[in-house]
């Protein structure tokens, strides 16, 4: 699995379909790096600055992946990039050619973009973007990519041109989605408990920006907690001796308590407690909450 | 709002009610700071370690109540301080003594404790604390209070022997709770949604240990991301420059799609998609996810 973060010189030019806010961002990061870059979007009109910046603006999809030997691709799912790829001008414009698709979607879809792209002579990686767009064309972005391991060398540059951290996860294809959706659920899942603990702290008077600093505090422990938890995983002991997870049960209870007090819905709370009180249920309550990862992956 | 880091010298002494993994950490850290410390637990054979530090063992919770005139309290929550403090020989003991509650619970209860506590004689002030029972005695712990100003001061000292940032966050009696409850929203959403993420990597062949680092990536990006959507909500802009709520719906779905099609219960983020799908069924699908406070809040 090596890491990489070195960016070296790039010319050949690369086209980027898709000028969302994250689109926009690579686009601009390759531009920023000596690029040559082409750019295109479904509807029109988003790419006035990049072409300022000396982006090429493409008419059509197949005008745009004719100019590059490499095509990245970012929309906001498969769904999407099959509607931009699949065309039939576009796919034969393709063909020897190599697509990057860095929209995020299942390791299913992942695999049958792989499916198409081979049955139709299109050279294809797949990977992920773990950090905001701000990110983008600096230290602090996070990629993570899979497929064939010359392929992702022969593209290495070209990618390292947009600043960050790139990892090449492995060959199988769909291992990037994997890991991308795994991380999304804790990314989410993590955003909405803030939006749902200011909407609550709100009720109780207390401001955003006031319980900001202690949220950052609390965003200041998940890293260390996540890495204890893997070690429980991994190793499935599950140890509840510094937190049992009835005393999580008993937290659980209170937001939900406090916030229904305020009419504010707490059915994503609800659902966990759920998964917790089926694991005490079960007479693991001595245990710490990774028993909840042992309840979810039962088959 | 003074936040405190300093300590001070300490000798008049202190009990500590409640020896759970948080009860034996704060005793180990009065112990350490040379207060002397008298505890008791409801099941005996807690206190072995601590016996062995120098505290004292008291055979009942009046007993030991009346070898302090500061007692601090934490169980697994206000049934259970309740359980303990309204016994009434404990009740009558702590007659013009002070009883610190670090016990989480919610607000309401915090200002039914003062109540109680005022109808005794007895002086009450509310706390919690905010992080793991390995920061206790160490700069790392927070802890947050409330309560009467003057009252605060007077113990501040004793308080501060157990390290860390101790935050008065005010008069009312249910502050330190109310942010309390909001923190563990944040927190226990988080940890549930990485329960989850670490089940969904496994299912992908993904072990615990591979997916930590990045884990702990998303865990870093978390607190910026708190103090910005900290910024829209109060000002009410909902901004969805950068990531519009249609962006995480999709990945929303993904999450979902990928987690059932291995037979993993994805009713957590069936309950936050929920949430961002109505929002997009009002029309505001190009703000922000901060909308959702907005939902959650509205009366
Ligand atoms: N924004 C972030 O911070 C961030 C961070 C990490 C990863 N990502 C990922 O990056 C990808 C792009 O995200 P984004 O932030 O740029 O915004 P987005 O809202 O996810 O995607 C917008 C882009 O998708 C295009 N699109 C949608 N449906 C389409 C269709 N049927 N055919 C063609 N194009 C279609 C849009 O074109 P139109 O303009 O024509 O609608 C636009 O270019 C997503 O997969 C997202 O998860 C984003
Ligand atoms: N552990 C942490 O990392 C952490 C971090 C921040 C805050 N906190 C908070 O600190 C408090 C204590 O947590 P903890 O980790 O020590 O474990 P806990 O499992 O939440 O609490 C265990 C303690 O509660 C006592 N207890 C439960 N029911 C009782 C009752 N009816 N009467 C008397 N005592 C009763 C237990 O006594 P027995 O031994 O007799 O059962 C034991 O002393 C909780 O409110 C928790 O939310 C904990």
């Amino acid at each position: 699995m090596p890491t990489h973060t070195q960016q070296s010189a790039v010319t050949a030019p690369v086209t980027v379909l898709g000028l969302g806010p994250m689109g926009r961002a690579l686009a601009a990061a390759f531009l920023a790096a000596g690029v040559p870059t082409t750019v295109w979007n479904r509807t029109p009109g988003r790419d006035g600055e990049l072409v300022e910046r000396g982006a090429l603006s493409a008419r059509t999809a197949e005008e745009a992946v004719s100019a590059s030997p490499l095509t990245v691709v970012c929309v906001v799912n498969y769904d999407a990039s099959d509607a931009v790829l699949h065309d039939d001008d576009v796919t034969r414009a393709l063909k020897g050619r190599t697509v990057v698709n860095l929209s995020a979607d299942t390791p299913e879809r992942a695999r049958s973009a792989a499916s198409w792209a081979a049955a139709h002579g299109v050279r294809y990686l797949d990977g992920a973007i773990m950090t905001p767009t701000t990110t983008i064309g600096t230290p602090h972005g996070v990629f993570i990519h899979s497929g064939e391991a010359a392929l992702y060398e022969e593209h290495r540059p070209a990618l390292e041109a947009l600043g960050g951290t790139h990892t090449h996860l492995g060959e199988d294809i769909g291992r990037a989605a994997a890991y991308d959706v795994a991380l999304l659920d804790i990314f989410w899942t993590a955003m909405t408990g803030y939006m749902h603990a200011l909407a609550l702290a709100k009720a109780e008077g207390i401001s955003a920006r006031e319980l900001a600093p202690f949220a950052v505090g609390i965003g200041a422990i998940l890293p260390e907690a996540f890495e204890e938890s893997a070690v429980e995983v991994d190793n499935g002991t599950h140890s509840g001796e510094g937190n049992p997870i009835t005393s999580a049960a008993s937290t659980m209870a209170h937001v939900i308590h406090a916030s229904e007090g305020h009419g504010i819905d707490a059915g994503v709370m609800r659902a966990a407690e759920g998964l917790v009180r089926r694991v005490i249920g079960e007479g693991h309550g001595a245990d710490g909450p990774t028993r909840i990862t042992e309840l979810l992956g039962r088959r």
